[in-house]
Parts: structure tokens; sequence; C-alpha cells
């Protein structure tokens, strides 16, 4: 190492990196994720400023930007809570610390740690990198008993989160650049994000707004004969349902379109469905599974290959932090299937406290068990509350001047629309900003209430929108929805053309 | 959807998939990743086996195909779970069940745990993509006192695993198929697997086994100068240290022989340290980070671009199941830390129990606490055990005809050389298979133990080793080092020339 005597010796300057902006990996510079983009770092700062000082017009800052339920509030499922902390501490299973912990600890909590701990061993060791089979086949027979139809365990994987398990399944399926996903206009970005770093072609489809955001087979027919004459090979549709950031849940009779769809133009079916028991109006809008909408046709259909997505984070669990949940592979080639298993085991596994709220979330309290009651009270209390608070900011929005809101039939947001005055517009133009940035960061300002611009999810051409959650806690929530009307009252006064 | 009608009512036969081995992402396809591959598919498959009868040679699978201390019996550390378990039923911290709780916890679980809840809030929701401020905090003053020089909670990423951050990490630095990354041989294969994923093209350097596994640095000069004359763009370079699969511990004068020519040749530096804590020659061969190196030396090389990883899973802690880490990312380009701040928020957050396992690692029971006596005592426990085993193992292998084995300075494995009979690798070839792989697989299926072939790792051509942990309990050992000494005077027998 003779050259670098010199250099040691040198003066101190800095040098230029070896890795920066300019040569870095391109694709990842490409993504954008605004979920947690530029509001979510205002809004942080935000934070810290009100922690250090109370110099702004608001006491707290509302994370409405994305669904994060217990950040909220929101309380966890007791029972859930409860099997978790005694596989974390099995010790409070010896049968000297029996008579101490049935004090705390209900007969079924115990029990079914008992039975999980049998299956993992330790929630330290690493599982299997497919998932706990015990789990697996926990989750097959909540499909089974879901959609009537039977699942194979060998066909679920678990995953951290359904965001891991989206991005896994796409890794396989983009083979270059011209390899072509069908993802809706909104979307969640994860999306967009993933086929960004993928450098694949998103295929993008429009959702319907004026018809509560429903989907048209023959919009979706357009946008794949004119991808494939650009020579994009088109290979999966990507359905968000019930909808991010739309609310909106699918009728079955347009869900059997879209597999007939699927089917005719040889296109893998991605269904998120992580918001399946997020449904507010079940009677005239029921949740119904690909998976099971497809078993029931015809069965020249069934092998039309889907992996449905579902995750522990949203329902009524909202176990975001624990990144849980899981997909099932149905009707995919073998050998992909087996490429799907060793990139899973170079993660080596799903970390194993998710799996155990996924086991959890697919085999809850039965009738008779000792935690039956109280799990259904703690169910009802929270979805009750969501609908409530669905239905109130749905009214709250549609109330505001040049606003209107479609309404969330499912999922845990609204999307609705705003006409801005050409003033303010034309303000956000001079600022360099989306004029839908523009005022979702005047109301982070004035409220303290941090909401997604739509331009982070897609939005037709000359529309502008926003995403917010309706997580708030009830007992602030005519609070939140008047800091809102408010903002909008003198935001629009402010740039009134 | 008037052409589907048809369809529908056609015969129903197979039909083509649409994602097949021949059009999926082909550099999926091109990954190995042996620790979980063809061996310990196979001891799965026996496993299942063996539970259903009792016709095999042996009685148990025994994986030391992977370094997962708990998966064999190892002992979680009771402080660990205890707080673990008291953030997942906050109930249990609740002043009226504190009497009963009181007979269950010592008092510092109680209080960290109050003090962790205090700044997650709850562990079911998404925390900042960078990991829990209050634990970055945390591992920070872990570094400066580890180290004696400053680390910023900044620089900090808590991660899903090491692997995750590696993976990250890996991402942001490869351009295209033109970066070259330096990697060791042997190797983990997490390394040769993420770099096929990415498209990379890896660059490897031969460690000496003549020499304890060390690096030589005219070596890496001369891999270096060989790519950059072929084009490649060489950028990092990655140092398992303590080794894995090779066990050696750098000097400190190989270290910074090391950051010197990293600092010269203007390469990046991926510090994999995870087995910082598994050191069994602590006086001879004590473990520095690279962190601590880098700084002691003088103040030009400070601006060097170093990346140093850290997990839960190794060291006594051994929490695999629970995957948590961290990365300190050190004098990386301010504008490069956004990004990789942005990729980390596509995935949310990292699962917020291994973030909980981070804050104890780096923050375990002081002198003075409740717990800190037992904390000791169990971590001297299973140190002084591992130490005890890998020697054991260690004269077990060289004492078999024809194997060879450096100590293990550091790390869970050792990596034995075997010289294998000509006619062994000649029945090797003819069943296509590498004569390591040929003879881990007769291992397997007479002893029921699970090891990983040294090609699964890269290995200086014309030798062939394979990697074990020294995992197996204690109890079990002296059996296991028979049944492997057994097993191979048999095949030797079988095979001699």
């Amino acid at each position: 190492m003779t050259n670098n005597q010199s250099i040691a010796c040198g003066t101190q300057q800095p040098r230029r990196k070896t890795i920066r902006l300019d040569n870095m990996n391109a694709h990842i510079k490409n993504v954008e994720y605004a979920v947690r983009g530029e509001l979510a770092i205002k809004a942080e700062a935000l934070r810290d400023q009100l922690n250090k000082t109370n110099s702004l017009p608001f006491k707290t800052i509302v994370n409405c930007n994305i669904g994060n339920p217990q950040q909220l509030q929101q309380k966890p499922i007791t029972f859930f809570r409860q099997v978790a902390s005694l596989c974390d501490n099995p010790d409070l299973l010896l049968p000297e610390n029996r008579h101490i912990v049935s004090q705390l600890y209900p007969e079924d909590a115990l029990h079914r740690a008992e039975v999980l701990l049998e299956h993992i061993g330790s929630v330290g060791a690493y599982s299997h990198s497919q998932g706990i089979p015990h789990i697996r086949e926990n989750v097959a027979k909540f499909i089974t008993e879901r959609d009537g139809y039977a699942a194979n365990p060998d066909n679920i994987y678990l995953t951290q989160g359904a965001s891991a398990g989206v991005q896994s399944i796409l890794s396989i399926l983009v083979k270059d650049q011209s390899t072509g996903i069908l993802i809706p206009t909104p979307q969640y970005p994860l999306y967009s994000a993933t086929l960004s770093l993928l450098d694949a072609t998103p295929v993008p489809y429009l959702l319907d707004e004026s018809q509560d955001w429903s989907l048209n087979v023959t919009d979706l027919e357009k946008s794949v004969s004119t991808a494939r004459a650009n020579g994009t090979d088109v290979r999966a549709l990507v359905i968000i349902n019930p909808g991010n950031p739309t609310g909106q849940c699918l009728s079955e009779e347009n869900m059997r379109e879209i597999i007939e769809f699927c089917y005719t133009q040889q296109i893998v079916l991605l269904a998120d469905e992580v918001y399946q028991t997020n449904i507010y109006e079940p009677e005239a809008r029921p949740f119904h599974s690909f998976k099971k909408v497809l078993m029931s046709m015809d069965s020249v259909f069934h092998d039309l290959e889907l992996v449905s997505f579902h995750s522990i984070s949203k329902g009524m669990i909202g176990e975001c932090g624990r990144r849980g949940g899981y997909f099932e592979a149905h009707a995919i080639d073998p050998e992909v299937m087996s490429q799907i298993y060793k990139i899973a085991s170079v993660s080596l596994c799903p970390n194993v406290h998710g799996q155990i709220l996924v086991d959890l979330m697919c085999q809850p309290p039965k009738q008779g068990d000792a935690s039956f009651e109280k799990y259904n009270q703690e169910i009802d209390t929270i979805y009750s509350s969501l609908r409530r608070r669905s239905r109130k900011l749905e009214a709250c929005f549609n109330s505001l001047e040049g606003v209107t809101c479609n309404p969330a039939f499912g999922a845990m947001y609204l999307f609705p629309q705003i006409r801005l005055p050409a003033k303010a517009i034309a303000d956000a133009d001079a600022h360099g900003k989306a004029a839908d940035n523009f005022y979702c960061l005047e109301m982070l300002d004035a409220t303290g209430v941090c909401v997604v611009p739509g331009s982070g999810f897609g939005q037709k051409e000359g529309t502008w929108h926003f995403r917010s959650t309706f997580l708030p806690a009830e007992d602030l929530f005519d609070d939140f929805c008047e800091n809102l009307t408010n903002f909008h009252k003198q935001f629009m006064n402010k740039y009134r053309d």
C-alpha cells in the first residue's frame, strides 16, 4: 500500500463520494411513494417542533396519511395480544406459574399459546421459509370456510405484511422492461413503486369515479390492446378490492367479467384483498374473494393464475407494526412455485410474531371459548365506530364548497375530489407544486392534519383529490371534521377567483 | 366479453401458464441459496418421513445447515423475553395488575417495557420507516460505548435482520450489470444471491485457508485491477468479520490495510459484523469494528463510505425468528441517504418486535439492575458452551482421515476441508453432483445431520469443504461427533481408492 502514505499525510478535504445520486441505482431514484413522502416528512418535522415549542396553530399532528389504526389509539384485540405475549415468554406457561398466570390470562389464550409453541418450538428460531406449516394449515382452513372451496396449505406463503408478498410476486412476474402490469388509477403507490424498482412497465387503467370507482372491462381491454400494440407484454392485472385509496367494493358480476377478461387475455390476476373485513355496506356491497368467485364459475376458468394477498395490518386488527400477512398462489406453475420458495428462503423467514398473528386472525376464538364474547365485542366496537366515522367524514367532505366524495363501501379511506380556484392552481404552479399537493401542505400547516395528495396515487387528468383515513379517534372526530371544514373555508376564501 | 362464451363452454384441458420458468424473471432463476437448498429440502422430507415411520437409521434431523440456535434448544435470554411479552400485552402493566405481575416479572423488566411503550405507543402501529427514534438513539449509544467514537442516530437504520439491510444497501449501490462488488470466496450466499437478483457482477477474492482464512490485500488489488480492466465498475467490498462460513477474526492491522485499500481505490466498505460477540479467542483475536478502526486512523480516512451491519439473530441472543437488526451508514452522501429512507418507506417499517430486541441487545441490564446477574449468567453459560463445542467439533474434524479444519476464532461455523477419494468424486460425477454435495447427501442419509456443501459458499478450485454449525445441544454433542466420525469412516471405506 505504498501509494497511500502521501494520502494519509495530505491535508484533509472532502472528496467525491463513491456512491452519489448521479451514479446510484436509477430505478430507486425513480421510485415515488407519497404515503410517506413530502407531506409525511414535513409532518414529522412539525411534530418535533411541537415537542419543543408551542408556536403552531394546532396541538397535535394527526396522521391521516396512512392506515395505521393503533397509532391513532385503536385498541388491539385483547386475545391476540395475550397469546402473543405468552408465546414470547413461555415461562408463563410453566406449571409452577399457572395459579398466578390464570388470574391474568383466560384458559383459551393459555391453550392456544401451548398449541402454537408445540408447533413453532421457539419464536426466536427461524421458521420454514414459506411460513410455519401449522399456521399455513390454519390459513387454508380459514380460506376454505370463507369461500366454501378448498385451499391447499402448500399454496399459502406467509409474508412480512402484504407489501412483502406483493413485491415478491411482482419480482417473479417481471422479465424485463417490456413486461407490463395493469394497475388502477388511482392506485396504492406500492404497486407503481415496485414496478419502478423492477424497471417494468405500468399499464394504467381508470377507475370510474362517477360509478363509485368501479372497474370497466371495456376500458381494461383498451388499455391492454394499446399496450400490446406498443410491444408491451402485459402479464398481470392488479386489483385492490376493497379499494385503496378509493374505498369501492366490487360486485360479484363485475368480478366475473374481470376473471373472464384475465382468462381470455392470458393475464395473471393479482388480488389485493387486505381490506376484506372493512366492509361498511355488507348487504348492498358484500365482499367476495376472487378465489371464491373464480371457483364458482365454469371449471374451464379454474386454472386461471390468481394470487390473492391478505394482511394482519387492516380489518379490525390493525397490527401493522408486526408485519404479518399471507398470499395464496392459485394455479401457478409448479416450477414457478419452486422459484417463489427459493427467493423466500434467501430472506430466511417472515418474522414469527407476524406469523402468529396470521394464525389468530384466521382462527379467532369460537363460540364456547372463554374469550369469544370479549373478542366479538371488541371487533364490533371497532367496526361500528369505523363505519360511523367513514360516514361522518364523507358527509363532512360533501358539505365543503367544490368537494365531492364517494362513500367508502370498504377499506379505511376517502378520496374526495377537490375543485380548486384558478388562483390556487396558479399559486401552486408558482411554487412548483401540484395543486393538490399545495392544498394538502396548506392543510397540514393550518390544522396539523396530514393527508396524501391525489397525485401520489394517480388521478384522471385535470382532477385533484386527496386521500384521508377516517381513523382519528371517535371522541376527537367532530373536532377533526370541524378543523378540516374551517381550513377549507379559509383556503377557498383566500384563493377565490 | 362476447368471445369468452365459447371458451367457458369448451371442454376442459390444462392450458399453457402465463408465467413459466422460461419467461419469468431470469435473475431469480439464476439465484442459488444453498443454506436452504437441496440438502435442507431433503432434510425436511426426511423429517416428515421420521414423523410417519421409524424406518430411518437415525431418530432426529439435526439442522447444522443454518445458524439457528433456538431451533437446537438454545434458551432465549429471560430478560429480553420478559420485556417483549410486556410490550405485547400492556394490560400487564396496569396498576391493578401490578401486585400479581410483580410476582412474575422483575422490576427492571417492567420499567424497561414502560419506557419502550412510552416511545413506541403500540407495537401494533407502523413505526418510523428508519426505525423508532428512541431505539436508534440506544443503538448509537451502544456503538459509541463499544468503539469510543460517537455514532449518530440519524445514520442508523433498523432492519428486518441484517439480510434485509444488506439487500437494501446493495440495491442502492448497483447501477447495472457493470457494477462490481467484491465478495469473499468462500462467502455467505446472501451476497451472491442478492447480486444475482440485482444482475450485478460479483468480483470474488480468495480468503487464504493456509493463513486461518485471512485476507490478503495484494490479492484484493489484483481482483480489482483485473475486474476494472474488464470494464467492471468495482464499487464496494463485502467483508464478513467474524467470518461466515470460515470463522476467522481479522487483526486490527489487517483491517487498517483494508481501509487504506478501500480509500485509495474509491470503494465503499460493507462490513457484515453480525458475529461480533461470537469471539472464542478474545485475547489473541479480539473483535474490532471497522468503524472503530477507521476512526482511530488519520482523519483523512474518516470520510470513507462504510456501512456496517448487525443483528439480533447471532451472538448469545439467537433471536433469528424475530428478524431484527440494524446498519450504520457512515459518511454516505446525504442525497443517497434520502434515497435509502425512501426505499425503506415503501416497505413501511421493520417489524416492531425485532426493533425492541435491537434495543435490548444494545442496552442490556446494567450493574445494579434486578436482572443483571441472571442476564450475565445466561450469556456466560451460552458463550462458554459455544466455545467448548467449537473446539470439540474442530478436534473431531481434524481427527478424521483426509480432513483439516481451521479453528473458529469467531462466528458459529466450522468449514473443514475434505479430501475425497477419486472413486467418490467419480461416483458423484456419475450422479451429476459436485463431490462435496454428494458427501453431504450421504451424511444426511446416514446420520440425519444436515450441513451445507462448500460449493454453496464458493471454494478454491479443486478443494472440497462443507459448513457445519456447532450448535447441537451440549448434552447431545458427543453423540453428534461420534455419528459424524462413524459416517466419515464408512464413507472413506466405501470409496477408498
